[in-house]
């Protein structure tokens, strides 16, 4: 399963109870936070999200709002006695800031903090089953959005079939991966009769804060699920553009040039109280939209 | 009136809807932050503390469950237009992170900051009708202790009285401070008979986070309200030595030697769910303890 689960959707300054920016993205049994704004160690308390299974952070910029609760919620990591190492990508100066913040506080952490300065777009994560990437994207500031992609998943064994066919246990792991089998006796089975296809890999891609630029639609280009910045309704473009934002209608511009499948709005400017104009007339260009929920997973389909 | 809003209660890790520490002194129309644990901007919209109030915020030390919530109020003042000048009071190198992270956001603030570097035990602040001093407290790491103190107020005018004396309106304020009035008759006036003593000035302590140390006691003597943190209780006070802590009982011995009139006490740790057993513990030694509990706002009588 490739889901999204969003702490914070707001932009700047707290406002209505919503939450700076947040997410918890789950990859089958990984989860992996991206961005961190204030308070995002209590939202993930009230939100029951397990920090022991982070062991990626991903931050796209150093405004406060998308990282003021990064320290907080890593030294709380080590207060609560964490041992296994932990990933941190972001762009370099992130890390002067923490190890300025250690220090004054005369603190060491539990575990080993793995700082990956942001340079170049590309692969950031390889494993097995999936991979993480980053691209840049327009802001006032260097800013970068992150891309989860499932790898291929196996193949799924038919173990009826299988056993059946006379083929060991120990060799399932072979099957999953598209191999034919021999038998003792010299019949060969084919892969096909003793598996079921994979579902096909899933991805996610956040694209941080930008402003409006139709190169964020190649670089996100047929992901199945964008998230992207509306800070603001589509009567204030002007304003969009001058702070490095977008708004509804050129979120939902990026979405139909990438041919996503589906895309998940938010950074919502704080003079905004109510929402439901955002999702309408993002809908209006780009029907599959929704509005990013603060403590709502939305499952990549 | 001088009186205390809490914030938040807890140390280190938010735990059980608790916050890390923050309050906010009232004394008559001046609003005082001291300390700002991450969320602090977001207790205070809760709490509807008037943010354009406070022109004072102090920060006790560097530890972050005391100021990891500075940066995200302090540029949210700045979003929202402020342009009275804000004073910062605290150990030097806070102002180093800090501009640290407004260069890496590339943030000016609207309004000017003046920051105070803590160095020596004395008065911080001095105006007519109150001040504001520091102390030295026994932590892990540098770390300051404030009061607040009302300077004796102006006497009360009678205006009933003044009036039947012939006292013109603009001679008030000199009756304020105690002045007899001479009618242009020749006759006396004496200042008793037309003002009513004023209220005796009160004073708050707030003594940070700190190892029991009976020089605090001497610190803080004879203020009406002191603040001392009981991160453990009773029982764990070698654990509380060890982490430059105290007890519930050995908050209650300073307030006692200090002969403060009210002991409010706070800092629990997050191993407690119920706080029941702090406040019954305390008043075993100083009968006059209060938990401080958040949003409630303590008046210093």
């Amino acid at each position: 399963v490739l889901a999204v689960t969003i702490l914070g959707n707001n932009s700047a300054i707290p406002a209505f109870d919503r939450h700076p920016t947040a997410q918890v993205v789950t990859l089958d049994d990984h989860l992996f936070l991206i961005d961190c704004g204030e308070g995002t160690q209590t939202q993930m308390n009230k939100y029951k999200i397990r920090r022991s299974r982070i062991n990626h952070i991903f931050i796209s910029h150093l405004h406060g709002d998308h990282y003021f609760g990064l320290i907080g919620l890593v030294t709380s990591m080590g207060l609560l006695g964490r041992t296994q190492d932990l990933n941190l990508y972001g762009p370099g100066r992130l890390i002067d800031i923490f190890n300025l913040q250690l220090q004054v506080a005369d603190t060491n952490l539990s575990f080993k903090l793995i700082f990956h300065p942001l340079e170049n777009e590309g692969i950031l994560v390889k494993e097995n089953r999936y991979q993480v990437s980053c691209f840049r994207v327009f802001h006032r500031i260097e800013c970068w959005g992150f891309i989860f992609r499932q790898i291929r998943p196996p193949r799924r064994v038919n173990a009826d079939n299988a056993r059946l066919a006379g083929i060991p246990a120990a060799f399932y792991d072979h099957l999953k991966w598209g191999e034919d089998y021999e038998t003792q006796d010299g019949r060969h089975i084919t892969n096909v009769s003793v598996t079921d296809p994979a579902p096909k890999p899933k991805s996610y891609a956040y694209s941080a804060d930008t402003m409006y630029n139709p190169e964020v639609a190649l670089k996100v280009k047929d992901v199945d699920m964008l998230y992207h910045e509306t800070t603001y309704l589509k009567d204030l473009e002007e304003r969009a553009t001058k702070r490095y934002h977008c708004t509804t209608v050129q979120a939902a511009a990026i979405a139909k040039a990438a041919e996503v499948k589906q895309l998940l709005i938010g950074h919502f400017s704080s003079k905004y109280e109510r929402l439901d104009d955002f999702e309408k007339e993002t809908r209006e260009v780009f029907p599959n939209s929704y509005l990013a929920l603060e403590g709502v997973s939305y499952i990549v389909q």
